[in-house]
């Protein structure tokens, strides 16, 4: 992987405007500089640390997955990952020579469990800032220098981005379905969500643009000075957005002077790229907007939870100097670093493993995500259509007693969805204008789609069917959105393909698929009732 | 300890009114009721949760303290802590019965490095809340039922709640002198610091009165709906505000409709209290507001991080559950819970010692802390007083050549401190008004307490003293503050006495005292060149 290379590079843009009020009231902590002045020859009086003596930890240890854990191809289904195993043992103290704060990459409890700066523990801060500028980013970030700063996960790092940038009454930009939390961050700071359409390949840029360039603040509200927006395997769609398209909206962003907040948690599981050698693989992938970033309008945001695991609560921000210094400042007043005992084992892991051992990690993850993925949807696509034979909804309930009834075959799509290009979810979309409940009947007044969608939820999440589902309209960045898709007489659930062992995963495939067809067919919601009210 | 006894208690007040705008639009996360409906039973295509499986860790084992690590009575400076020791194993799975999200006391991987609610992992939060209500605060609280809510420690707490609470214009009362990073994180939320007097029980009540009585919104901004305060072991007083006075503080408070923010890092390390056994030793204790606390006003601010260990970052709010909710719906779109290694590690210490366990380990690092400060403040005592031979400036510069000069001894305290009740901290008076800067000399202008200090700070921490200390202008709470210490004639150094050994203590007590002595007799502040101006 290359490392950045030596040329220089410019400066990025001031963008110092787009710091919120309570932003431009940040400085550095007061009792910094003293902190700071603490070296091993000095006595310490000043900072009330407690000596590593008094930490009831004495040594941590354990045993981690060793790289190669899971396969690079897919895996007989009843197959078991490699269990090998490597040992690590975390010391209270790795150093003869002590340190209150350790600016060095050492990994020991007296260091992890103190106190520190609240850019983390710096042999985890280091491994991060060199993995996701040089590695994660190919050394790419075409500003002099981009930083990172470790969070307490991808929402703490937007919910600080809001803090740092966002105003009352400002408003931001947003995918028109998009990641929930995210959406339920933004809104109390009073910040207006503005919708963007999507197509196949992310944000429809042209679109983008047209909507800015006639932006009337009088029946709109503030222009947006911000965008969220999740790339690489958004969610709930699961679409990748080309590096082509990226610069178009980029261009866009430069042009009505707007910051992005990439949230990339499913960056590496992407699908559709050429498979190579694990040193490879990361410059196969579609790149993150900070790699086309000439001004530093981007705010990277990044995270362990789907490489790791969701426990560890370590993500970090990728974004020019300044705007590091700004959040570093609300760090110190909120959070501080992460915790020393996770700190400490990852960085312990990281250590073990060195980058290429993580890069492997992750390429075994992806190709056990892409199986899970190919099961699923082959199972799903299976089971969307419903064969109906045409009959009078009058005849079909006098049955019986009818010789004469037409018997055509026809063939209704229940639902169907994009094979997504990353992460791990499915946006399927149901057809539930094709739904018997979407046309009136008998004087019953026609459901909407998304009374539809509330009670395919129930049916499939009892029983015999007991299906965990997300119904779409949670994902609609505003209640318009979710209009405009009622009146397309469709509605979405969400399936997230990881949660399920791969074994399983054609089974529960087909156990969907039967449950559509029933709640079809009249199941879940009370055709029995509406028939025995009729007939009385 | 006594649980809370099983006499109905009153509802807690409705205080609804207090939340900021911001805490008024925060609801329960879209998704909550996705994650609760997943059971053991149900299939999860709905939570983009990894299997644990692909968590790298399979299991973190290691060491702890036994909770006698520290005898309850001063030790010999020159012996040991006992190192007996506990080992601990927390493997990936404790339970044949899968759950997703755990909602019993299990303590394993799979669960803790798993999304978890952003209440925290159910074995310490559970512990926690117990801890705190029935135990710390001896089931005492008045109302029906306080609530403990887990956060990312103490700063994070106070930072919630300045969210949950303020709004830009508003004001808040912070004690006079008052702990730093308190201070820092309330000004970018654009709210105006009242100062609070004090003296040596803390707050006093009936200035704090007056002060609200006669409130002018016109002169001095919106009146206080909020108070920050460390009562037990005052940052940087080291005063303790007993439990009479809080009676009349707490009054005031409801007086004026105010909630207070109640930081207590440093609670168990009363000083002045009848040693007793580790079963009573928590109800010996000078209690937390939250024991008188009948309307819910009082929002508790804990920590583990004096108790176990900085690096835990792990704290907790103890409050009313409308106040709790709402803190939460924040947790939910900002920090969630915990590090999931750090909480497994926590959960199984507090297992292993349970809460007596957990009391008699605070107990030892109280006789621990007792025995320094003690150590320190004798030291001290001996270096404050200066002997000086009183003659005039000339005759000493032309000493060899007068025969005459009178000879007076004179004792000149340059400095003073009350033994601190509580907490690590002493809070060091510099009578900069008998040091000779002070003094108009020779033409050059007099220096102000604040320049003396800084100078006296540089003094101290430079060769061949080496001492670091806090110099006291960062702990006013506001610049008003430090305009009227200075107009008093002194200035202030903080000391901390817990980041030295023991058997070092004393040395660096004179070392002090020492550094003290030259800097008023001309060391650190150039006299020589001083005079060797005035001889040119």
């Amino acid at each position: 992987m290359p490392k950045a290379d030596a040329s220089p590079r410019p400066q990025p843009k001031d963008l110092s405007h787009h710091f919120s009020a309570m932003a431009k009231l940040r400085v550095q902590s007061s009792v910094a500089p003293f902190v700071q002045a603490l070296t091993p020859s000095i006595t310490n009086l000043g900072a009330g640390f407690p000596l590593a003596g008094t930490f009831p930890a004495d040594s941590l240890e354990g045993a981690i997955a060793k790289t190669n854990r899971f396969p690079l191809h897919p895996m007989s289904p009843t197959s078991f990952p490699s269990l090998d195993i490597s040992r690590f043992t975390i010391p209270k103290f790795s150093s003869s020579i002590p340190a209150v704060i350790a600016t060095d990459n050492r990994i020991d409890l007296a260091t992890s469990l103190q106190y520190q700066d609240s850019t983390g523990l710096p042999s985890l801060a280091n491994f991060i800032s060199d993995f996701s500028i040089n590695h994660q980013n190919q050394g790419k970030i075409p500003y002099s220098k981009p930083e990172a700063l470790i969070t307490s996960g991808a929402v703490d790092a937007f919910s600080k981005c809001l803090s740092t940038f966002a105003n009352p009454g400002d408003s931001i930009l947003m995918e028109e379905v998009t990641y929930f939390t995210a959406r339920d961050a933004v809104l109390p700071f009073r910040v207006r969500i503005a919708p963007m359409k999507l197509d196949d390949e992310g944000i429809d840029a042209v679109a983008l643009n047209r909507m800015l360039d006639t932006w009337s603040e009088k029946n709109m509200g503030r222009k947006p000075h911000m965008m969220y927006t999740v790339s690489l395997g958004q969610n709930p769609t699961g679409s990748v957005t080309p590096l082509k398209r990226k610069k178009m909206i980029y261009e866009v962003c430069q042009k009505h002077d707007i910051l992005i907040f990439e949230d990339e948690p499913f960056w590496p599981f992407q699908y559709n790229i050429s498979e190579a050698s694990t040193e490879t693989f990361l410059a196969t992938l579609a790149p993150s907007y900070l790699q086309i970033d000439i001004d530093g309008r981007v705010l990277g945001i990044n995270t362990f939870t789907k490489v790791i695991a969701p426990g560890c609560r370590v993500g970090w921000i990728v974004a020019q100097p300044a705007f590091i210094e700004k959040l570093t400042f609300l760090t110190d007043d909120s959070t501080s670093n992460p915790s020393g005992f996770g700190e400490a084992v990852l960085a312990q892991l990281f250590r073990q493993w060195g980058v290429q051992g993580f890069v492997r990690w992750i390429e075994g993850l992806r190709a056990s995500y892409l199986q899970k993925r190919d099961v699923l949807c082959e199972a799903l696509a299976e089971g969307r259509d419903l064969i109906v034979h045409n009959r009078s909804k009058r005849k079909r309930h006098s049955e019986e007693h009818n010789e004469h009834h037409h018997n055509h075959k026809t063939k209704i799509r229940m639902y169907e969805f994009e094979v997504p290009a990353a992460g791990f979810l499915l946006w399927v979309q149901i057809n539930t204008a094709s739904h018997p409940l979407s046309h009136t009947s008998r004087g019953k007044s026609r459901l909407t789609p998304s009374e539809i969608i509330q009670l395919l939820w129930k049916h499939l999440y009892g029983p015999p069917y007991n299906l965990l589902t997300i119904p779409g309209n949670i994902f609609a960045a505003t209640p318009g959105v979710q209009k405009e898709i009622d009146a397309a007489g469709v509605g979405h659930l969400r399936l997230a393909f990881i949660g399920v062992e791969t074994s399983d995963l054609k089974r529960v495939g087909e156990v969907f698929g039967n449950a559509m067809k029933t709640f079809w067919e009249g199941e879940g919601w009370g055709l029995e009732a509406l028939d025995a009210d009729e007939e009385v």
